[in-house]
């Protein structure tokens, strides 16, 4: 990808409950990360959320998610090897069915909250996902977390012959290896407007970030992780959409 | 189709949860109704049910249903047309990334328990079925009851271009109209193997079968609905199969 | 009770949804009718809302509903009598053991949304939910609809030794029954606040309605629902509050 | 307790999914480990338990568990302890509602897979669960792990007034703490029905066992685990009933 992208997590309403401005988002980014049901999303809000995608010419992605609906997907779950490849055939799926519906087709996937995590911190975890998309089609990238150092990420990719793409975090601090500071811990979260579209900009020119031991911290990155909580986020979102526009044509 | 072929409920198992003689029985049927997750199947369930039909040259069909796993998806739940064309796209293609892992595909949708009883008895709901199936994919055919008067279903069908396979029980007594006589009334299951054999060679040929009025009742049906629950379930589907092979091939 | 009590259903987020202005609807409430689990609330849910309940003296109902998560329990669905029984003793008792972890007790009993709606419009329902109450314990009142004429809930309730409390709507229409007129139709939800609270306290005084047919309706209702789910809802329910009581002492 | 009393993981049948043979261990046992839902056991299915259990005058226990049906519990979760609380109490109280239908309590708990695991590997999670129980009432003991040294769990109990109920087994071979060996290595599972029976045997004088690196290993246990899944194990349990009260009364 030429310029950096914007992805974020979409469609996590769930039943009759509403979260997140999905309608008031979807404008400002490039790539949909769509609940499949297992954390959020159900069939009714996919195939809104699906809708809302291809309206405003945003492509979808996969977001599958351990099976915690009360825990949004946000609790490490002890999962087998297969049965993490399985839960993604059928997230991905399920998807895909309710994209095919409106004659359309999930284009990546992006895993959720634990999932996410677990995939990032346990190599075996991380090969089980992209062993599954392999053999799901082994066209869809996989989006996961831009470190100091990808190799070992990429060579696994590679063996199974899947593309990464890499995003990075605008609004949050970094460790020296590329890995989010800890929610728990003071200064993680960037909550100034100014200094988050800076953030965004130095990663979309390829300059090295300031890691939170002050060393030089450059993230390669296709895509930057953007939220649509609430006004004030969708608002940062449609600033950083701004920047990154001004940036790219000057 | 040009002989009868056998269709099974099958993949009924769940987590820890065993149900029914599926490696048993797949040898005997042409067609696994595989569940996709409502009722029963949980992903690994469903890759190894998946793996076990393309073992046996068994085509795979999808076996949605209401959202109802403590009720096996046999109590009627009030859905919008909309709902159940959504949870229809959902299981059918959370079906299909089973099987496309495995370089598969869903060949056919046939609803369980109340969603294919409410299916047949509301013409509606029929309707949505089959609207739902025809967004997903047209090629897919519809497996439904083979009654006296297919006609509206017939139209329905022709007016999204899907086609309709009909099917017929061996094991079950019928009304004059061609629904099956309620399982609360005397007589309605058959248990006597000959008699099984008797009425599935009877729809094999075309012939009719003695309603519950002692009204002549001819079903044109394209596949037989077997049972393989236990063991003698799987041994009448044995005889039946080979019995239908005698008669086409005397 | 002498005066006539609010109740507000209560409770309703999950996991990381939330529905609802809880705290700020407590303090003008006397009944606080808790979800269980099956159409909302979990766990963590439940037990901060009884907290909130108790630190606001409001009495604690249990809210038990159809299993019927992503429909919000809003679906009906086909449960045999003896069903209805077990999920109403699994949820009463499930918001009881919130409730005494803090000391507390569920005191009465509250069907939600489709599992109300089915009790009102089916008498073997509405006996299987008073002969459920009554077997966990008879000392536990149900609130149920109030209408024209309610000797045969009456009757039933009498017969297991049960307490109905009635309830009425002070923003809804009825009919000359004392059903609530369906959403569907045109003027079944008064919007204006002044009309809502004249309807408040015409109840309140035991004085008739005007049912949809221009006929008087005369309501014996113990208590009024009334709705937290917005501020504008949250206001009227603080005005309806203040109407009572000062027609209460005036 | 002056006997070794027996104890068994029960109820965990699901809605139309059959495990175990409870009616046929019932006779056998003292205690019945009721599943609550969250790995197994639905409304109905409890009920039919609980009244099993009485009807052989067995103790109900609360088998509570993760919230994770398709993984039967038995996966891990990354709860807070705020959760587990939670989740116990919901889990106790829907257990205790089906009782009280029948007249009957809970009267002891056990938690069930990995929640008990991590209960005996997690000094904070034990502290949790204790606390729960606590808090809904200190007069039902945990049931948990017979230790070579339980001072620990036994300092967190009578800290919050909580009694301890300790479980050893007979099938299982144990390493020099008296944890159980994991059933991955080989000489974990004891299938001679003989070495069985003197195992419990052993445990029922107070006499030590031989632990897997050969040392002498003395627990103090209240009551035996045993498994009413098959046959076999089921007639396990009749032998092992009738050896210790042979012992018990010569």
């Amino acid at each position: 990808m030429s310029r950096l992208l914007l992805n974020c997590d979409i469609g996590e309403s769930y039943g009759n409950w509403t979260m997140g401005l999905d309608a008031q988002v979807m404008p400002f980014i490039d790539f949909a990360n769509i609940a499949c049901g297992y954390h959020a999303g159900d069939p009714s809000i996919m195939r809104k959320t699906v809708s809302l995608a291809l309206a405003n010419d945003v492509r979808i992605g996969a977001h599958p998610a351990y099976p915690d609906l009360v825990g949004f997907g946000r609790r490490s779950m002890a999962c087998t090897p297969q049965e993490i490849q399985d839960l993604l055939h059928y997230q991905i799926g399920a998807l895909d069915g309710i994209c095919r519906a409106q004659g359309a087709r999930v284009s990546y996937v992006k895993p959720h909250g634990a999932l996410y995590n677990d995939m990032m911190a346990n190599p075996q975890q991380l090969r089980s996902v992209i062993q599954a998309i392999a053999a799901y089609d082994r066209e869809l990238p996989l989006m996961l977390l831009a470190m100091r150092d990808n190799s070992a990420a990429q060579a696994v990719a590679d063996e199974f012959g899947v593309t990464l793409w890499f995003e990075a975090f605008a609004d949050r601090a970094y460790d020296p290896e590329g890995r989010l500071v800890s929610r728990q811990l003071p200064g993680a979260v960037h909550h100034e407007s100014q200094r988050i579209i800076e953030q965004a900009l130095t990663i979309a020119r390829g300059d090295p970030l300031t890691a939170s031991d002050c060393s030089a911290l450059r993230l390669h990155a296709d895509t930057l992780c953007v939220h649509g909580d609430n006004a004030s986020s969708v608002e940062a979102v449609q600033r950083i959409r701004e920047a990154l526009d001004r940036q790219a044509n000057p």
